[in-house]
């Protein structure tokens, strides 16, 4: 009787993996809707960049019939924030002791070059071993520079980022992190 | 023979129609990328938010196999000039005498407002009568405020707007103008 206990195990780890997923991006999505409504800040996700295959007209508008996923050259979430653009990057792993640089695309890493160069506010927000990170790009370049190692360990966090508390509202208070960082302390 | 003649005429109307649509997102995408080239700001068009209905998964990916498009409420382009916030939406009307605001999505108006209660430059480029206009949110706004018209008039954007210069490159030099009004004169 193998067959019903590998089911539920495989249904199991697949549904774990994907309500991780779902959940990391969703709290930060309920915690920007906070922000929004708070009129503390205007922080988007960025709609997912598709090229379009073939679109019909129906009787209830043009309905996209085929398209495909592109790899983005920019950061997921955009926006203002005391007066400042600010860009960054939700990524988490499952990897409880690195992270896999290969989870940023080359074109990112240059667009966070970038952003630096024009006096933006640039970070990413990593999940890994159940704590998120916020990871300024300046770090994030600074690892990258004086490593040649295709992960960043966990240890790096630790002495590089800046811890997320989880709260109630917003689920991930990460500026309240962002004050601390780039205005000197609270609003 | 009157077939070939309709057909013809058909054909023309909608090349044009299409092509005028395309022609101006294709100057302003020429100019951004103009400007990203020489490291002179970075603006990015948005992609145009879809609902995912149907997803396959095929030997070359993810393939999207229905959905449909949403309705904006933040503007298309967004990015960083001058260490600043700046967003813009791009319309254009085949009416000379008068700009249809039914255009601008009500959720985009508020929007404008709140980039502008947290310091971010917004504008729109509105190309009419031939002519490419920069008109300052704040400038549409106030007309919305003390007009009940459902449209701007061509001379609204005479006094009120900024008359973009079409040159080679980039080809609508927007920023020429944003530099004037926001940052009082040349970069």
């Amino acid at each position: 009787m193998q067959y019903p206990s590998q089911i539920k195990k495989k249904n199991h780890t697949m549904i774990n993996y994907g309500n991780r997923g779902m959940n990391f991006e969703y709290l930060i999505n309920l915690s920007n809707t906070f922000y929004l409504e708070k009129d503390h800040a205007l922080i988007y996700k960025k709609p997912t960049p598709i090229g379009i295959v073939d679109v019909s007209y129906t009787e209830k508008g043009k309905v996209i019939q085929q398209a495909y996923f592109k790899s983005p050259s920019t950061l997921d979430y955009n926006g203002l924030y005391r007066g400042k653009y600010v860009e960054f990057e939700a990524k988490e792993t499952k990897n409880k002791s690195s992270f896999p640089i290969s989870n940023i695309h080359p074109h990112q890493l240059e667009h966070v070059k970038k952003v630096l160069q024009h006096h933006g506010i640039v970070f990413f927000l990593i999940l890994i071993n159940h704590h998120t990170f916020l990871l300024p790009g300046e770090c994030l370049l600074k690892f990258l520079k004086s490593h040649q190692r295709k992960s960043i360990p966990y240890s790096y966090f630790l002495e590089n980022g800046y811890l997320i508390k989880e709260k109630i509202d917003p689920p991930l208070d990460y500026l309240m992190v962002v004050d601390e960082i780039y205005f000197g302390g609270m609003k």
